[in-house]
């Protein structure tokens, strides 16, 4: 057994397959694509990768199968292998590109099969003996035993939750998942939590809220990360980058060719690199713009066309985005009490409630460059037909740094 | 500046005043009284002291005040000294004995005006210029700076529910103190708590709750507790322990004088040091106890000998526990927002919500030894007329260890 | 398998065998035994028990032999038991009463054979099938197995090193113990460490080092662990306290016969409460004060008196601490290299050095209230015959609080 | 005042003039410049950047003028403004390319006086009156106030260390940069550190020794490093790589030109993104190798060649690593005692003998692909005439992972 050492789980022991998985140039990919895109540009310590994150699903998966008998050895490898291999299908920057990659290639991050299924990584799992096919749908969350890495509670949230507050310095990001993994069992091929878990998958929900409101959903994020985006389609649609081949690149690649690129997106290129973000021209929460804003989640471009123009701007100076509405999957995770399941916002009163405050963290943005910003404001409020009240004192929650 | 190491908050400096105060007998007697009572006999950990709290509580006062030019600095170093003091009128086992000490003494453990008011302590603070009696109103919250000794968001819970979270390893008992401290300041003789704070704020609340669940309320804690204070009753009745004395003792003092103390009380101290505790005979919440029970807390000792009788038990076997229902004056804490004031629990949904959730963790609890248990739970459903259901479900959440 | 919350180690899973050994009056008494005897004068936070450190020893025994398939799990029960039982010979504030009890009983603390060999403990192990006889040669490490718990490296100080750091605060005070338990097993009936977990065998010395001249040593420490013996002897002699209840007692019960005892005894209780210590009157390293002063080790009390003499006061007014040359026994810990094992202070060349560093530790005192410090001071030393040269220099080095 | 988190301080103060040095694309720049260059591909945690250490020198710099009243507010802003930018002068990777870029440009990293006297900066500190030489000289630890910056004792040592170990979890990577903050002051225009904060400069010492074996010296560091500066000097001489520009660089920009480099170093820019990384052929200590093998350090480049030769193999396939001896700068920080000042490694026996342990941190490595490093070793192990004896046993004490 090799260990290696990991700020956030101390050392993490490798078996055989494990140390090959690693070595395959598509993990060691992984060592140059940020866990979390453009947070660090809020919270400067957060430049941790989804190399680290894997090794981490890894350990917590072997964490969690360590006490369940019912397995095989063999199933288990299958496991920790598929959890070290969950995000290798992550373009650069992580979710800052999974849409447009899922646009123009139909794949999201977790649709893996293709790329576990050739190459370096295909050889490492035929000389352990494991299908491709059977692998991929453990990281999907298809098969019984898959719910260990993809399911309401799983060992990549545990992982990254803690994780995310580890570099961030969000004090409140923490689950208490030693007690949770030990309270994980399969019943009746569910993945459930049992009852004296129930506190600790509270503590996930906890997390989950506040590393919501203060790091997944921050305005700066959000904006950095619809920048580079746009930047990223401007780019296809102008014939200076391959969707597939977007897919294999590493961050250190995309920002090459961004700065590299022509025009728009040369020059969010060099934004983002100094810094120099659009502004917020509005910002609301879902109360005060009304649920009707969801149906431009299918039309953005045009949305963002019709804005332009209506505030007299260049159309590539209004971003517009309007985030889903928010969910805590986690709410739905089984928890087992007297041979019965029952969802862990029945079984407690208090995740009950947090989804209720959950609503509250949605936010969508109107973006464009400082000196458009009121011009772009007020067209975009007419536009939407938000009322006057800005609420300024709700959104400002949101405004460190 | 002389220093002190403490586990929570690192180095804490301690001026003359400081080092006077803490040299005199009343606050050395705070090393021997535990800050939470008898919850080590569920966190093994929890053996710290009201010492070590006074001294943190101080530390936390300072870094208030810091960058509060409005304050003097005489005044600075009187509310230092309060806060040093504010917990000198605890009686042994802090909270376990000041119910029955109040009753008896009609003293309370922040009256601490005839304490400072007499012996060393009053010499410390003459020869610094300050007068007791206005030591003590701060103390109690009556005086403006006195709010930051005590009020909705103070010191002393900004320092406690850090410290019993460090000793019982809960992990969420953390308060983001830092920056809650530095955005709080005085408007209009209020302290409050700048709008930039909200979040920390938030931090308190969830830290509060989580401790109120997990250890304040933990039945075991209720239990060995009202264990306790029974016996001291007892003996104050048979004019074995004198209530005035009491109230000087520490925790040494009364746990030696329960294992000499005759019958019953003495009884009790062997089992509370043996952890031989009464069991639940009856342990119920608010929805199913229904308000109704709430006006026993004024005829505990008759309920108790009802339900005996009823149970065919000596009335020695019975402990009924009501506690008041719960409040988070937290909740009340004035927010700053563009120059409103607003309520905590007004400017945060989250905040108005955990208040919901916090009535969830009331329990009346009816406790007996463990072979009478069956007879007495039996007997109490009947006295309080408590509907067959026994919602265990909703119980075992606090059942740990 | 029922858990407990440690801060040191989080959750701590507790056996049948484990239950029920803490639930004996024995064990329940640690609860009210400080691990650090009166270090908290020092380092406030320092009032953990040795109750919580039996747990933690116990938690790491069983981590140790996790992996050591050579172990049957009859064989795993009994180390767990000893490793439980280990301390459960400590009279009140742990090492303070140690000497005295030596002295007039002839059993040192881990001289469990009577403790373990009758009352309730005894039950429970009968239960499991476990001989008491055996288990006291495990707790002494006469065993092959018993090197877990009594060696050079075994998981006692582990335990303890961490602990006592966490509740001093002192920083320096870790060990990788993951690392260390990972890379120890039997080798040829020697429990060795193998050569991976060299840096993290280093890493105890470290903390050993550092804890020994921040804590261990320090002067108040010492002080009133002295004052403390003194009474004791000062009682026993009087006939105020029998050696062998002295043995069974715990903090509470020893403070208050202190407290109650006549003269001298009563009034070193009444200092210890008010913290007004002794002071040095005299206090040098090994090197200035000559090895010639170990030789009073033997004569103590004979010693006081003639410097008492000398000075003309009275010899309660002198107390003299000498204590043992300092060694580091993890120095000569096994490493396991290429088939031959080697002792750790050869295998380590910073090891090697540290053992040097370690002399310089050694300070003799020699202690009297305020009042008599000079004329004490100069008596002794003509008495012992010390240079001028006081070397405050390198005295100061502890003089922290 | 405006803050940011930092997940090693905590909240960090940033006034105006850090708000807008932190604003300038100079600044911007260290976001993408790894503080540990390969570190990462030993410890995967290690990806924090030059940007958050920047602000973490800045940060203890307030805190150590904090008490200072000696310095003027102007000249603290100009201390802050310094600690800020002490580093802006680091090209890609940090250490990687400082000794390429000093051979071609005779520029070290600490030589900002060009940087920070033109452009965005220059503005910025003009705007605050500033002086751009003044500043530079203050990094350079050429005047009185830049010791606090760059000397034996200064916070960017303080700051590194400490933050090194965050991300690698390094556990003995800690400093009690608090404590000897607050014992460091000015004493006839030397910083120096008091007495009472001798053992907090020796905790600075360990944390040193310990991150030197466990991390900076790491041998898979090393190789991977030497790599990369191979491939930047054939990339110079090849006319690929303009020196000047290499400066500016970010580690993207570095990465991506040494990706489309030809021939040698695009074949190591491919080595090193898929850790298929050079092995030791020969790995010494300086007993061993012998105090010659210094003089090679003017010449590798001859020695690398005719040590392939010796090994028929191509130059290219030899890399010699041959580090300066070890100096710990750190023990020659002046404490002061009685008026007078000593330095560390006179004060402390413990830090005279870490400097003896330090020495055995030294290794030379002669690199090649695994293929050669039988026939490499044999060459290089007859021409530097390495004695039989290879100490594998001294050796593989750096050899984790």
């Amino acid at each position: 057994m090799n260990v290696v050492l990991d700020p956030v789980h101390g050392y993490i022991e490798m078996d055989e397959i494990v140390q090959e998985l690693l070595a395959t140039p598509q993990m060691q990919r992984l060592r140059r694509i940020k866990q979390l895109g453009f947070s660090n540009l809020v919270y400067p310590g957060a430049n941790h990768t989804r190399f680290e994150h894997s090794l981490g699903a890894m350990h917590l998966a072997s964490m969690l199968m360590k006490n369940l008998d019912s397995i095989g050895e063999g199933k288990k490898k299958e496991i920790r292998a598929a959890a070290l291999l969950h995000d290798v299908g992550h373009g650069p920057f992580s979710h800052v590109t999974e849409n447009v990659i899922d646009k123009y290639t139909r794949h999201r991050h977790d649709d893996v099969k293709e790329i576990v299924g050739k190459g370096e990584i295909k050889e490492v799992l035929k000389k352990h003996g494991i299908s491709p096919g059977d692998l991929a749908k453990h990281v999907k969350g298809e098969t019984s035993l898959g719910q260990i890495l993809s399911s309401e509670i799983d060992v990549d949230r545990m992982d990254y939750l803690v994780r995310d507050a580890h570099y961030t310095g969000v004090a409140f990001g923490i689950v208490d998942y030693n007690r949770l993994i030990n309270q994980m069992h399969f019943y009746e091929d569910r993945l459930v939590v049992d009852y004296g878990g129930l506190k600790a998958a509270e503590s996930l929900l906890v997390s989950r809220f506040w590393m919501n409101t203060s790091v997944y959903y921050h305005h700066v994020t959000r904006i950095s990360e619809a920048m580079c985006s746009k930047a990223v389609e401007y780019m296809i649609k102008n014939g200076e980058l391959d969707p597939a081949r977007l897919r294999q690149m590493d961050d250190t690649d995309l920002t090459a060719a961004m700065r590299n690129a022509s025009g728009y997106a040369g020059e969010l290129a060099r934004r983002l690199d100094a810094r120099r973000l659009y502004k917020r021209a509005l910002y609301t929460g879902l109360e005060d713009a009304g649920k009707g804003v969801l149906k431009h989640r299918d039309k953005i471009e045009r949305t963002e066309k019709e804005i332009a123009e209506l505030a007299g701007v260049d159309p590539q100076c209004v971003i517009v985005d309007i985030p889903k509405t928010p969910e805590m999957l986690e709410m739905k995770a089984m928890i087992k009490a007297d041979h019965r399941l029952i969802p862990l916002n029945e079984a407690s009163h208090f995740v009950s409630i947090l989804q209720e405050a959950h609503m509250d963290n949605w936010r969508m943005g109107v973006y464009s460059p400082k000196e458009h910003c009121e011009a772009v404001g007020k067209a975009a409020k007419e536009y939407f037909n938000v009322k006057k009240a800005t609420k300024q004192f709700k959104l400002s929650d949101l405004e460190k740094t």
